[in-house]
């Protein structure tokens, strides 16, 4: 899984059926210092993530298992918005 | 998911009969400003998308299930067409 | 889907069983004006093709499917001849 | 499966249910010589793994069988505490 | 699939039980001139190769196939043993 901040969303009126009802939203994926890496992607979302929040979100079968739609055409959902990072990269520096 | 823009269209006559019936489009990956990011790929369009049609495509099973062939040699598809793209970036300045 | 061209074959005795019996053909990625793009890698032809052909080949899961082979070791596959491309690059600088 | 280190953890009171009681775990993937490559990520432990321990992860199916949760929102896991790489890099300089 | 060459061994007492019987080789990407190309990761043996041998590898679902544990915490495996690439770099001129 990776963590990420929703900056928008899609309006699609023609689409998979299996998207319908769903919220399309614009994610861009952050690094652990919340900071943007990589391009911005579609998520599906599956626990009432807002504009701004920082969420985590999981790719292929996990998103549409998350979406509760094992056979939707769904590649990535956002799963949880996260509280907190506790990061201690000191221990990086450890052989 | 990710955006794109139909950019062509591929003919091959000797495929694999799962494609048979398909239309093969030549897809440009888009970043959210509609500007071209990566390499065009090849999508079976599943919504009746046109030539220059901003889309949304999905990859890997999403795919197939859109698709409707979960046994098919696809591995990208055409899932939607995009209405509008509303994205905040002031939300990225954010902690 | 992607697009390739066959460069090579590769030999192995010591192999899977479920790859006995495959041609396993050396592909380089192309783009969409034939250039080489990316790292070869090895694919399971499905559809006869020979060296030099401009071929469409499908990853992971599809590459089962077009195998025929849903147990097998194979992860990609070779599922197509390219008979042409009609490419529309001016829909790009559309907004 | 690649090598990585735990670097931290994540909260998320709000998620998938498939994720309520699992370890969310900042893993920073590392090359053989124990120095960090690509970006950090959250991955599911399965081991018991702690902060600053050299780990194996799997991704996608991998990791939800890792977990016991085939049907979980879940695509990278921690599947192993690494004692001891046996590295021979002169091999690379044979043709 | 993809070429490699094996350049070492991973030893993890803890580690997912599906693993367990295992051998997890360092294995180093190689392109079709032999030379390293991308980061070592670990596959799961299944063919009895040995340090220094190039090798075939695939990846997700086909790595379980040829592990023959389809549940298993496992997403790439060595498939077989390089005998010889042929490879035709000529047709690579051709439009």
């Amino acid at each position: 899984m990776l963590i990420g901040r929703v900056i928008g969303t899609l309006v699609a009126t023609r689409k998979d059926d299996s998207l319908v009802g769903s919220k399309l939203m614009i994610t861009q994926p952050l690094d652990i210092d919340y900071k943007p890496v990589g391009d911005p992607f579609i998520a599906v979302d599956t626990v009432g993530a807002g504009i701004g929040e920082t969420i985590i979100y999981a790719e292929g079968t996990a998103s549409r298992n998350a979406a509760g739609k094992p056979d939707a055409a769904i590649d990535a959902a956002i799963i949880g918005i996260v509280d907190n990072l506790d990061v201690y990269k000191d221990v990086l520096e450890k052989q």
